[in-house]
This record gives C-alpha cells, structure tokens and sequence, in this order.
C-alpha cells in the first residue's frame, strides 16, 4: 500500500481528470466510496436511503455507454432528502412524510443525472431542513454534530463517501455543517438555480447549495445546473484587490478559537498583497439575524400548511416556529423583508470596492453533542440579504477540528466568488 | 322563474353571507354550479379533471360538521393544472404528464380545504402554463380564446361554474384570461403566497394568481392564503388620491377600442375627483417586455429539464423557447435582471405620490380563433417587476365583449392595491 489517500478521496474533478488520462476508471472509484460507506456508514449515518453496490453497479453496466461519454462518468451523487427524487423516497426528516414518494425528480437532480450522475441515496436532513436532527454524526468527532440541516451532504462528503452533494440553505443549513465536517460549502444567489422539485421552506430565503471537497467542484457542478455549454471550463483563481473583514462579534457569539481564524486569514490575505477593511458596522448584521428570523417564521408557518395540521407529529422547535409565525403581524413581516433588500443596497454601495467578505462560517468548531445543531446565526444575515456564499475549510482548532470560514459576494456574483474562494482555497492549503 | 340570476352567479362573499343569513344552503348553490356546468362543460371545456356531482355531495354529506362551521362552507373551488393536488392528477396541459397524480397538495391547495373549500375539479392550462392552448372556449363567445395559461380558471369562474379558482403568472397567464373572459384577476406581488406545489416556469416571474366575479371575494381567498386571524374581515374600499394613466401604446400594440377604453376609465376618475398623470415615457416599458422575454426563456430552460429531454412531445413555441433559452448569453440573462429591479425602484421613487397604475389588461377584446391564446405584451413589464396586479371587466366593445382593464400596485402594496380595486369596481359598476 502506497501511503496516498484512496480514490474515493479524489475531488470530482480530479477523478473526472484521472478517468481520462487512463489513470483509473470510474468504476475503480465507485467501489472505493462503496468501501467507504460500508466502514464508516454505521457510525456515520450520513444517509437516508441509498443503493446497495449491486444495485448501483447494475445501473452503471446497463447505461455504461452513456455513462462513458457523460461529464460526470457515472459517479456518484448525495441529494438531500427534502430534494425530490423519482426513484427513491424524499421524507424531509419528518414522520409525517415517510415512505414518500414523488412522481418527478427536481430539476437540479434531472440535471445531473443528465450529465451522467448516479445516484448513489438521499442523505439526512433535519426535520423539514429547520432545528431537529436525524441519525448523522460528525464523521471528524462522532460525539460531535455535524451541523444542519444538509447534514448527511455534509458528512458524506467530508467523509468520502461521495465527491459531491446537493443541500440547500434557509437559514445555515449548508454553511454550518460544510464548516463543522470540514467540506465546501456553496449557497447560491437567492434565484441562482431551479428549485423545482425542492421542498420549499421559506421562498425568500431559500437557496440551492453544494458540498464539495474542493472549490473547483463546486464549480463543474453549478455549470452543470446553469446548463452552461462548457461546463468543464475552468476560470483562472481570482485573486481579490479589497476583502471586507466581518469579525464574529459584529453578528453574535464567536468562540475565541474562531476570532483567531478570521484574523488568521486577514494576516495571510494581507501578506499576498491584499488591501483589508474592517467591518465596523455594530448593529447592522445583528438586526439582519433579526428581520431573518421574523421572514423566516412568517413564511414557514405558510409553507408548511398540511404539517402544520399534524402537530403532535412536529418537534417542539418546529411547533414554536409555527406558532410564531401565525403570531407575527404582516407589517412586521414586510417591514423585514424590505429592510433586508435596502440594508442589501446599501452595503454594497458603501464598499463598492470590496471584491468579498470574510466572515466566520460558524461560531466556532462543532459543538460536542448530538441533539442540536449548533447556532445559525453567522449565516442569517447573507441569507436575508439572499447573496452567494462559500465555505472554506482548512483552519482547525487546538484538537484538530475544523473552523470554517465563509466569503460572501454581491447578488449573482457567484462566479466571480467561487474563483476568489479558490484562489483563497490554494492559500490556505500552501500556508499549511 | 324571476328574473334574478341563479345562485351559481353569486360571488362567493355574496353566498357565505346568503347562507349566514338563511337565505340559501351551500347545497343550493353548489347543485346551481353542477346544473351549469352540465349545461356549458361540453361548449365551454373549463375543466381537466374534475368531481361528478355525486361524488361532491358525497364528500359534502360525510364532512357536513366541519363544512358547515367552516369559512367557505364547503363551497367549489377550480385549481389550474399546474398546481398540484394529491386528489386529482396533475398533468400541466402536457402528454409528458398524462396521469401525473402528485403526492401532495400544494400550500394554497392545503390551505383552501382547511377553510372548507372543496376541490371540484381542476382548469384546463395551456401546455406548462406558456402558448398552446388547452380545450377551453371563452364562454362570452365560444369561437373566441379563453386566453391562457389559466384557461380554464378565467372560463370556469366568469361563466358562473365556479366562485373562485386559483391560476398563476408568469407573463400574462391569469391577467389576460380575466380580461377575455370578464372575470375579476389578481396576481400577488412576487413573493406574496406559499408556491410550494405550485410548478415553477421562470422562478424570478412566477406568481400565484386568483379569479373571482368580485374583488371582494379575492381579498377574502387571499386572506386565507395568508393565514390571517380574521379573514372575513373586509377593509374599507380605498379611494385613490392619484392615478398614473399608461396607455397601451406605451407598452406595444393597442386596439382602438381598448384605447377609448382606458381614456373613459380616465375621465372617470376625474369625474371622482382623481388626480390622474399620463405616464409619458415611450422606452421604458418596452425595454421591460424586452428584458422579461429575456429572463422568462433562460429561466424556462432550465426548469423543464425533464421535458426538454422529451423533445418531440413538446409544441413548436415551447421548443423555440426552450432553444432561446439556452442559446441567451448568462450576461445577458443577468443584466435583464437587474434592469427590472432597477427600473421598479425608479418608477416608484419617480412617482411617489400615486397610489396606482392604470393600464390596458390586455390589447383588446379575445381575438377569434381557438388555435393561439394573444398577446402577452400589455402584462410583461409589471410582472417582470414582480408587482401586484387586478384587472377589473366592466367595460366592453361594441359587441359586448369585454376590455379588461388593470391597476398595479407597488411591491407587497397588494391588500391597499386590492381595497382600491374594489372602490373602482363600485364606480365601474355605478356609471353602468
């Protein structure tokens, strides 16, 4: 055995990479995250269903022709189970849906399988992608959680077991546990993507989102989704000139450990040349973590009308939810509604030449414990304001555990982002 | 006989009033909207899939507790066949989707049976709710076109089958059925209701939409979607202080008669003593019906993936649609984008002082034929804004066909939008 990772490690584009250079075949691949699944899936628990390897490999010999000629070679995906799939259950963590079987495959599924995706099983979600978590441990501590609500995306990729993951993001649903496993995390633009076919929790904040090992995945995957002519193409690294530094504190609690991240990532931007400026706003993004919450209760409590009509079935936090949201007077609503779409405005045209934000992607490393997920609140302000954002991982604490980071960018900006967090990505993985 | 109307053409405030009252049952009206749609399903086609009477009064009879203690007592409701029902198949005016029978009820759908509505049946949509034309005939004229996308919606309502019935827009698919039909549409600001189960077309255009005989009975089914405490609740009729006056030919082609029509709707308002502006710039709203072309054809092709795999099923205009999308540069996409934000932000900030807009709701009377559904123009450039919208009838041409007329509201301004509708409603009606 030579000491190199195995090939379930590879990032999608490097497997893709490897594949055509002959290096190995995608079936070498599949097996190995299979391997995988069957070491770590019973402490793991990243899935919620899934293909056994036969079935899985019976799909890619029938179709390996197609397969062959795909963009994605056949290789597996994880869809988060509130992403409707045709061929397997979608339950959004909720007993209320179990066994629940949709007729069609959302769009961004439909799209990737297209390109030639398997896939391999819906990964866990929290119930309904809001507080309650499911069966998923955090494959770096498994006395820790993995963050919600992605958080079998999250695990599954950080552990592996696949190369790329659908989750989607209300609150810090793809963000948070991207930052505590230790995977890419990707939110899209609010409007970025389809979202046929993903369960809705809350229209105005919802967003599509990615796990991936590595940025440049990220990226395949989105040109993919955006049905781009060349989705293979990769843009140069995007060096930013001007990063806005976002301190924890300016949002809420911030473990030390993380103060020192960011400041840690402002010292190396600044050594390669990059201008910074602090963000000095103190209560801006901390009334944003407010207008989130109100948008987000008044709209899930309009959403989720047919649950909301089984009650003993929901969690506590959930009902809470609810109840607060039938409770909150629609002026209230609308007034943070257009707070958070000036306060948008507004940001940008005060740093107009800020090229992205860095801000912590959690408070801190993953709390120990499985009954919750840890805190949202360094995600709801960029969600609010429905702007791009990618997770970094690369920093860790004294005990080895991951302390993520996040860049935000203008609305629709998402190409430019994912260069920058790539460039950024390189950085972080030259200083180690 | 008197010659009083049959209880199927109450509108539906009018009936839960009449029941309250003791004047009629729910039953009485519900058997007047069967015996009419045994008189006029067969020449006016309205409905895709529906109840037989039978199986109504049965549904009727086992729940009658809850029915008759319940906001809308059981009466009818039409639900467009882009919005999924978990009773009824769902199958988008498409043979891709012949039986395609959903899981669950969309939000609207869930929260209208919670109130005591009863799903008759489901209206005929044009082929994904874009140009090909289901079987439905305008029930004013049955050689004419309903309009579409919300065919039958628009048809079943105006011809007295139905109080109410649900639609969506993403050009003009439930404003121009309204005006050819001479029923009252709203379309909610973009936004402004739950669209989970709701098929998306363009995510950035799609809103949810309404049809009734009165803006009454919209302002109580919207309450319902919006889960207010008291729904029942009816706000003063709003007289406005100023209106903006756009005359057709500031968007595209405009008959004759529709032109007289918005200048008598203008006189009319100053006669109540409005002031009313002319709306003077000859671009801008053509550069909007531009830019919504724009984002409707990106978005599209990248919602119906699954379709778009199914070439061959698919009609000419949605396949050229589909091309168009694909083929439109993501620059280009994203600049239309931002140019309907910016130029609702404008118009709005240009004319503060007014309360409403008042525009063609389409460019004339439904043109005859049954093989295309007319033109969009006159509903593009407010639903590329995402703005709110009612179209009143009213008034007709010379043969007494009707020229819907429509007044647009600001972003999320749609309760005082639809209290004012309902004052020009009363003045429409009075001058009669």
């Amino acid at each position: 055995m030579s000491n190199e990772k195995p090939l379930n490690y590879f990032g999608l584009r490097q497997a893709l990479l490897a594949i055509e250079r002959g290096e190995c075949s995608a079936l070498d691949i599949i097996e190995r995250c299979f391997d995988r699944i069957d070491a770590r899936e019973a402490q793991v628990g990243a899935w919620q269903h899934r293909l056994g390897r036969d079935a899985y490999l019976q799909q890619y010999d029938q179709h390996q022709a197609f397969y062959r000629q795909s963009p994605l070679q056949g290789l597996p995906l994880g869809i988060k189970d509130i992403i409707d799939t045709a061929e397997m259950p979608t339950e959004m963590g909720s007993p209320i849906h179990r066994g629940r079987q949709p007729v069609d495959d959302a769009s961004c599924v439909a799209l990737l399988k297209a390109a030639g995706g398997i896939l391999l099983g819906k990964t866990v979600t929290t119930e309904f992608a809001y507080f309650k978590p499911g069966k998923t441990a955090n494959p770096r501590d498994l006395q820790r959680t993995p963050g919600g609500s992605s958080s079998g995306s999250a695990a599954a990729v950080a552990d592996a077991m696949v190369p790329i993951a659908l989750g989607s993001q209300t609150a810090a649903s793809v963000i948070r546990p991207a930052a505590y496993c230790g995977a890419v995390g990707y939110v899209g633009s609010r409007g970025e993507f389809s979202l046929r076919g993903v369960q809705p929790l809350a229209q105005s904040l919802d967003s599509l989102g990615l796990m991936a090992r590595r940025v440049e995945d990220i990226e395949l995957v989105r040109a993919l989704l955006l049905r781009q002519s060349q989705p293979l193409q990769l843009a140069d690294a995007r060096k930013p000139k001007r990063v806005l530094i976002c301190p924890g504190e300016r949002i809420g609690d911030t473990d030390p450990a993380m103060q020192t991240a960011i400041e840690r990532v402002g010292t190396l931007l600044e050594a390669q040349g990059v201008a910074t400026v602090l963000f000095d706003d103190e209560v801006l993004l901390k009334r944003l973590v407010e207008h989130h919450q109100v948008i987000m209760a008044y709209e899930v409590a309009r959403n989720l009308v047919h649950e909301s009509q089984h009650l003993d079935a929901l969690s506590e936090p959930l009902r809470e939810l609810i109840g607060l949201g039938l409770a909150t007077e629609r002026d209230l609503y609308l007034g943070s509604l257009r707070a958070a779409a000036d306060t948008c405005t507004a940001l940008w045209a005060r740093y107009t030449e800020v090229d992205a934000i860095l801000a912590p992607a959690a408070p801190g490393v993953a709390p120990l414990g499985r009954g919750k997920t840890g805190a949202p609140h360094m995600s709801r302000p960029w969600q609010a304001m429905g702007l791009p954002v990618v997770s970094l991982p690369g920093l860790v604490d004294e005990q080895a555990l991951p302390l993520g980071i996040q860049l935000i960018g203008r609305p629709h900006s998402d190409s430019d982002l994912l260069s920058t967090a790539r460039w950024l990505e390189g950085c972080i993985a030259e200083r180690d």
